[in-house]
């Protein structure tokens, strides 16, 4: 059975990174889509960038002092799949969907 | 008080409905962020692309046999909204960030 990531992205809607946010989940969804359960938009507020995978924050701007790359992103979800997955996704970047 | 609409995005990955999935995630995050407590994106299957909003649903492409216009979906986030709100949504389409 695939694995199941719970994504969320919690930004900043007065600093405008709601661009950024839905840049991050096209990433995602576009990498991960056949493991991602859900990935969850939530608008907030001072200066937040934060992503969070199955309850745990894998990024934090202010703790960071810089956005996400999607690399570290993109390697923080991998490292949540089974092996044979993620060496699945480098061989395949953009899986077959299968939905 | 905000109101705060929880809202739902399930969309047929293998469809390759994720871009349609961003739009609409863009348009009601634009227009209704204030309110908005979270936008949920969910890879599915079956040619699935519905849209619930504190979980009822609103738009069926199966029900409905084509996609949601833009204006239908935000008309029914608007339905969910104090009187007041949804007015000043009309004065104001894109109210200023206050997070």
């Amino acid at each position: 059975m695939a694995s199941r990531l719970s994504v969320s992205i919690t930004y900043c809607r007065r600093c405008n990174f709601l661009p950024r946010a839905l840049w991050v989940a096209h990433e995602l969804l576009h990498t991960f889509g056949e493991y991602i359960a859900d990935l969850r938009l939530i608008p907030a507020g001072g200066g937040d960038f934060d992503v969070d995978v199955n309850g745990e924050r894998i990024f934090s701007r202010r703790q960071a002092g810089r956005y996400p790359e999607i690399a570290e992103l993109k390697e923080a979800l991998a490292a949540r799949l089974e092996p044979e997955e993620a060496a699945s996704l480098k061989r395949h970047p953009h899986p077959p969907a299968a939905g």
